[in-house]
This record gives C-alpha cells, structure tokens and sequence, in this order.
C-alpha cells in the first residue's frame, strides 16, 4: 500500500517553534477515486506566513489544526492518476505541502508548463514573485520615476520586489537586509541601489540618508520599525505595501504600530495590506512579464535548498531567522 | 486707520494650550494696493487640525509661526475692494481667521452664494461637510449597502459622514461619541442606526456589539484605541479614511499605532489619510450633492457658536474637549 510521511503540528509554538512543536508520521493512502491523482513530491516551499498559521489566532489564512498534516506550497510529478486532465508524468503545483507524497481531486493540482526546473514553479514563476508583481504594482501603484523602499530585500520576495520595480522604471530602488553579504548581495546581484544593514543602526536614519529625496513607495515584508522609517519618509500620496510583518511572527505579544500614524493624515498615504491569494486575476500579466525576463536573462534569482523531510522544520526555522537567501525549499 | 484685533501664538503649547500660549493685538491697516480686499469677518472656524498648527513639528499643514497672528477658515462681507471681482457687500469665505478685520489680495477670498446664513459656509456647505463627504466617497470609497463605522460621530465631521453615508445608501451606519447626551443626538437627530459612549467602556466590545456582521468602511475622526477597534473590526476589503487623530493632538508623546497592523494584511484593508485641501475637484460634485440635501431638509447640521474673539481661544479649548456640538464658531 502507498504512503505518506508528513509533518504534523502538535502543539502551538511560544514564540518561536521549536522540534516538540511538531511530529513525522507516516499514513497509509486510499486508493484513487474517480478523478483523482497521487503525486510524488519534488520541493515544498516553506514561507513566513506559516508561523502565523501555527498560532490559534486567526492569521493571513486559517489556523493549521493540531494533530494534522501541515500545507503548504509544493511542487512535484503525477505518479498515479485518475483524470484525464492531470495524467502522470505531469509536472503539477498544489497546497498539499509539508509531506512527500500528496494525494487528492485533480482539481486541487496545477499543471504548468514543466520548460524550467521545477523548484521555479514555487520561485520565481510561484507564489513568491507573483506575491512581489502583485505587491508593487497593484496595490502599491508603483509608476515609472518613482523611488522604491524594500524591506527584507535579500529574500525570496524582497529580491523580487526590487528588481521588478528596476525592470518597470523605478527611478531608484532601496532594500534593506540583516547582514552585510546580504547587502552586498542586494546590491551587486539584484542591482539595487542602495541598501543598508538594519542591524547596523538606525533604519530611519539609513534610509533617509539613502533616499535623500523621500520615496514614493515601500513593500514591507518587515513590519515594526521598518514601517514606522518608510512612513516617516515617504512623500506625499505615497503608497505601502503591506505583504508582510516577519519583524513581529514570533513575538508572544503583538507589537504597537507606527508612532508616526499622523503623518498618513499629513501626507496623504495609503497603506494597504494584501495576500495574493486574492488577485488571481493579476496572474496572467505576471507570468508574461516574468517569463520575458527570465528567457532574456534580466532578472537574478535565488534559491537556498534544503534536503529531506526530515528537516522541513529546520528549513522553515532557518528562513525565520533569515539564514538563507532566496526562496527556501526542501528538495525531497 | 483702519484696524484689526488678531489672535498671536506666543509659545508653543506644551500638551493642552493655555491662555500664556496665545496673544491679542490690534495693528493698524494699510491702505488697499490695487486688486485688493477688506473683510469684516462675521465668522471664525476653529477646528481640531489646528492644535497640529500651534507645534512646531510638521503637521497636515505648516506650522503657525511665533508672534504671527494664526489662520484658519472664516467668513465675512467686504467693506472695502479695489476688485472687480469681489466688490463691497459680497459675502466671501477665506483663511485669514483669527481676526475681526482680514485684508489682502482678492484672489485669496471666495464670493459665496449668499443665499443661507453665512455660517453655513463654514460647516454644512464648508470645509468640514466638504471633509466628510470626500473622505467617506473618495478615499473610503463608500458603496451602496456597506457597514459604515463612524468616530467622533457628534462633532462637525462626523455628524456630516454618518449622515452622507446614510444618504449614499450605507446598510448600516455606526457612530461612537463621548457623553449619553451626544450619543442620543447621534442617533435621533442625526439618524445613525447605531451609536454608543466611548466612555463607557470598551470600544471594540462596543464596537463589535453594534455590527454584528463587521463594517466595511471606518471614517477616522479619533485614531488611537478607536482606530486599533475598527482594524478588528473590518470585513475583507475594508476601507479606512483617515481624517484626524484629535485622541492624540494633546500628548506630548505620539502615541503607538494600532497592535493590530497584521490584520490590515490578513483582511486586505486599505488606511488612507487625507487633508481637504488636497481634493479640490470633488468640491463641485460636494456642493451639488449639499445644496439638494439641505433644499430637501435631509440633512442636520448644528452650530455652537460663541461670540467674541476675545473668547476664541475658549471655543478652540472647548471644541478640543468635547465639550461643543456640531460645528463650532466664534462670532463676531
């Protein structure tokens, strides 16, 4: 009979997770009904918003349950199939993540293309760049000329961010990331630039110094006083976007906001949070963008891959503690 | 000589202003240049947004210079022109308050109607009228059929918003206010479905109770705990119009932001601040949508007016504390 080992949640972490969090089972798999497929699991992504999942509270998505399989982001092949649609052999993207074989309807399972390596499918034709095409240009406005603020910008979603903005006429791009090879990798691979070093000192005051003029918009994958420096710099009818806030994920209390919420009155912003979930619609003109720049080359991406199951976890933690650089996955 | 009798700011106010903050002073006149204006003044405006004014941080607009006499909105017939445009006996509106006697270029007052009291210019066909309708249709963005929350729901703004959305087609319109007294004109005079005392207790607790269903639009007069209640408060897609903060235009320290930000990403919420003055095309769609309400007897709007402007410090104090109803107005 066929298996599955997963990666299940036991227990809500404190702060961050920690091993006894979690537990591997192996479950044995019905066999397939009426338009149904098995899929051997090639990479699972791991990603920031999952510790929001973890906790009771409701999150970006629901909660994960305890004593269940987690999901997640995973890309892989078509071993056995019901459906005429997703026939084996297929190269297929899903949710069913966090466990080596995924199992259910057909139509849960996306086909793609199946012309790059598969881990592209969760990078940098995925979730993670859609999240940053959507992120800029729909709900931040981005316009040609503008001066772009990036935040995490070493990481899967950040570099992404900011060579976007590059490539749609961004006047001058800003990232900030939490060391200097980071930055150095910011600058030199993404072509930002400028970036600094939040540990380094003061974010308000680095990113005054690098955007002397002010910018016009800023995609916060960080939250806290990252968002709190970009308010305090952005000129007027500047634009947030709010993807994400992993400054706060494992903190067992929730941060205050910005001090400086007047200078939204003041200036005139809009700051707007989002999850790409819900513009499935923008999804057409982010594959077309993406795929020109990646056939002519113009656009860097980067993946730090970690083998095994087994260390799923350990993957997910390094990610939170920003130890990698590009997308994460586990490669099964 | 002419004269005029003006209101100084002497010092900056260090959290609640007090008389030693301000000045009174007569200065004599000059002669009209060509194209040139005298106003007796009939009304002054006070307004919350002042108090930003009297610091010397940036606030929505400049700061009020020291020893310089203050502005602000007011009303008044010209006694004296060397304008075609605006010849003696026109009723006009302008920024140069503060003052029994304002003086300057023509192009700096507006000929009114003259067809309603005119202290009507400064509130229901004004400023403030034109705040909440811009801010409830443009920046919130307000729909037929939307949940709409309202802060400060007794004051000049607020009475206005909650009454547009009510004519704009709100399912639901929701109003906090700080007295059993204003929360009772809230909801008899000013037709919200809904109202409660801030004071009373919780404003979340207060908050959810009156919208069982969650509110789709927040107009924010207040910010601080009210604000941090309706980001907890907002359904998908919610949309925030920040207007003022007078919860906070007091404090020597600015107050954090709401603890609540993540959910701006998990809801997909937009906040947007804005200042009136920054929207002037949708001054003609306000008027025409103003004068047809008040034809029609569809809206309420009050004045607490008090003479004076040896008492015009007294009526600023006084709108800051709560302790006024509609919009408040020094007569002179």
């Amino acid at each position: 009979m066929p298996t599955s080992t997963q990666v299940q949640l036991v227990r809500r972490p404190q702060g961050w997770p920690v091993p006894e969090d979690f537990r591997t089972v192996t479950v044995d798999l019905p066999d397939l009904g009426p338009d149904q497929v098995r899929v051997a699991n090639a990479f699972l992504s791991v990603d920031p918003y999952m510790r929001g999942r973890m906790n009771d509270a409701e999150s970006y998505v629901a909660p994960f349950a305890l004593d269940a399989t987690m999901t997640g982001g995973a890309v892989g092949r078509v071993v056995e199939s019901t459906s005429a649609d997703v026939p084996v052999g297929a190269a297929v993207t899903h949710d069913l993540g966090w466990r080596d074989v995924a199992q259910g309807d057909a139509a849960r399972f996306r086909v793609v293309d199946d012309d790059l390596p598969l881990s592209a499918y969760l990078g940098v034709l995925g979730m993670t760049a859609f999240t940053a095409h959507v992120g800029l240009l729909q709900i931040a406005q981005m316009k040609p000329g503008e001066v772009v603020f990036v935040s995490g910008a070493a990481g899967a979603v950040g570099s992404m961010a900011g060579q976007i903005a590059r490539l749609k006429g961004a006047s001058r791009v800003i990232g900030s990331a939490g060391s200097p090879a980071k930055v150095a990798r910011v600058r030199e691979r993404y072509g930002f630039d400028a970036a600094f070093d939040y540990k380094d000192g003061h974010v308000y005051r680095q990113l005054r110094a690098a955007a002397p003029d002010g910018i016009d918009v800023y995609f916060d994958n960080v939250g806290g006083v990252h968002l709190e420096a970009a308010i305090g710099t952005l000129n007027r009818d500047g634009r947030v976007a709010l993807c994400g806030a992993i400054s706060g994920y494992n903190d067992e209390q929730a941060q205050p906001g910005p001090r400086n919420m007047a200078r939204i009155i003041q200036q005139g912003l809009t700051l707007r949070g989002f999850t790409v979930g819900f513009h499935p619609q923008h999804y057409p003109a982010f594959v077309a963008d993406m795929r020109e720049w990646v056939s002519t080359g113009q656009i860097a991406y980067d993946e730090t891959v970690i083998d095994g199951l087994d260390h799923a976890v350990d993957a997910f933690l390094a990610m939170m503690r920003g130890e990698t650089t590009g997308k994460t996955l586990v490669r099964l």
